[in-house]
């Protein structure tokens, strides 16, 4: 009898292998973030079209593009703190794997909400469905990182504290964006979602004064 | 000549490699898992909409959402059982790479069956169709999981009964609810697709009991 | 300077890793499969919509299913045919690499040529165009086949004729039945895509005589 | 506590793992070339349908059938580019990171300006769209490779300048084609996209030529 690829017995009665995780999260971020261009649909019924209404088209078209991208990155950035999270991760537990599937579960619905904004971009209803999504999805992999760290039971006992500290740091960025732009979209103020712009910024910052500070880099 | 990634001659000859067939699966799994979100359209021909029309769109695509969530963790529940099984199985034969192929027809069915329930949730022939859906389904991979640990011929054989029961335990709560369901549904009841939301309920009875009574966990 | 990853410098030299190329074929291979489905539509526009009338609609969509289990059958077969290849493949060259791409180009084609013949099952036409890229798809999976074993510049110099024959027994089955339906349906016979229910015989006739001669399985 | 998976300590500290981008990237790549079909849709109105409608239905789709054949093999060209660099590449800080999902953001776009381009051929804004998506994707890996052997210090330092220069000509050529393209669409001339066609002789030449001068190939 021989083995293919199977995990040491031992690691089997701790934790639940890593990597075939790893692989379905790649393929439901990569679906998500494709996806997103199905929400851009090219009007079917534009027989007798000109030139003209072409662009005219193309051009009541642009709150879908603008959405498109701050979509595509966030998920991007979501994709980002998620690997991060699992290269620090050893082992996945019961829990933590029911977490990873939760938040998902909500990435997969990312396409939906981003659609929903896009057709309908001055309607604040719309950009808090959107935020609403996007503030679930983050904070489920914030509680995530809370709690395969806690007492360091799923990652390395030797990582320092700062370098936990620091991944909190960064899974707390778009869950306070998002509350702060459900917060504008409950005011009645429409384009709530270019909140989402100062994103790049505030990861920047973060990450610059870590450096500073710290003189380690987290994970990258 | 070298060769790259080739497995020992040996094992070509008696089974075949499982790392692509768990590679496949997690991309159908992961593409099923998104498709659902397809089923939730935003009416693009809300012309003149109002806050009001959309929010009261909204509201009547509720059901689609209750689908969504029911579907998205019923697949996520078969790879978590699809996962625990090749964990376990240490090669595949013709006979069982055909069965998973078999299964995963099924389960990329599941986005068309979840639009159909989430259109029509008050039709008892949609719940049939959908409940009938993921009894196939489940009860593909529960026979995949008899078939693999019959005279242990695909696992190790170090693997105690108990293990093996306990797989044909989780492999069979999904089948058993789909029966239940697919009744409910016979009978003319509405919304029988909501005897789905024990399956979590049971599968903690499952997971606790089996903890209590061996003394050990299976695969996580 | 640390290497993560990286194989050999001199595979690198001669040969192009596989395991990307398998990767991206396994997701064109999976979404193609899973595509599938969006082919059998839900009629959005079932308004005052009764159980009888979803019934009706239903039962029309059957031609629908029954191209969409012949669609994933075939392409499963035509994904084994391509596992079966690569297991013995060492490496790929530049022509390899490119052979592969043109035959994913026509397997990502398969779900619209079938969805077209779901549609209009009685239209021989259509039926011809489903059988063509089928033809022209398995058929660049034979090519590949010869490319490869071709003086076994590509494989292992070990692997013995009667296994490469296998191959090419294996990978003209769906070319032959291709052109058998394309001759019915030029000949204006309606349902010719039938003639791939004959696939799974053949094929076991093949395995099954293959092991009676060779005493030997190829591959699994 | 075991570790699973987990990258050597020193790597952590210096680079990002690569495989996990690649692995995302062969999903989106694959995703978008399968997406291409979308853009070529069955009429589903077509009751009443004859042979002779269904004929010239199909024959108006034609445009829809090049520029699939165009967008996949250009989004197989780029991700062939896109495997050679990562090849070389021994490992990913945050900048090489975040060209890569820049460079995606714009590959999963390439389905919707296919869409466009095929739907309407004659438009030269619209094929305008198409090439300004081409040379914005490919200029981004082209500066990708630049940023990536600059000094060397994501590349292995024993490659030979041949070999960078090498790279950065197979990159440079989708770019070129690109504005060539934009600027016969400029000019108002349709079906600029067939400047595209250049593409296979031009990798061919760079090839071959390549081969002779240098006496090494690079890569594959």
């Amino acid at each position: 009898m021989i083995k293919i690829n199977t995990e040491s017995e031992t690691v089997k009665q701790i934790g639940f292998g890593k990597n075939r995780i790893e692989s379905l999260s790649d393929c439901i971020f990569a679906f998500a973030m494709t996806l997103l261009v199905i929400g851009i649909e090219v009007p079917q019924d534009m027989n007798g079209f000109t030139p003209l209404l072409v662009t005219s088209t193309l051009r009541e078209m642009l709150p879908d593009f603008v959405h498109y991208f701050i979509a595509f990155l966030l998920i991007a950035a979501l994709w980002v703190i998620h690997h991060m999270q699992f290269h620090k991760i050893h082992y996945a537990d019961h829990n933590l794997l029911w977490m990873t599937i939760g938040s998902l579960l909500f990435v997969a619905l990312i396409p939906f909400s981003t659609d929903l904004v896009g057709d309908f971009p001055t309607i604040p209803l719309c950009a808090f469905i959107f935020e609403l999504n996007l503030l679930i999805t983050s904070a489920l992999f914030y509680l995530q990182w809370r709690y395969a760290t806690a007492n360091r039971h799923l990652i390395d006992p030797a990582i320092s504290d700062r370098v936990i500290r620091a991944g909190k740091q960064r899974a707390a960025v778009i869950p306070v964006l998002s509350a702060v732009g459900i917060v504008l979209a409950m005011a009645g103020i429409p384009w709530s979602t270019l909140v989402y712009l100062f994103a790049p910024l505030i990861f920047l910052v973060i990450h610059l004064y870590g450096h500073k500070l710290r003189g380690e880099s987290w994970g990258f």
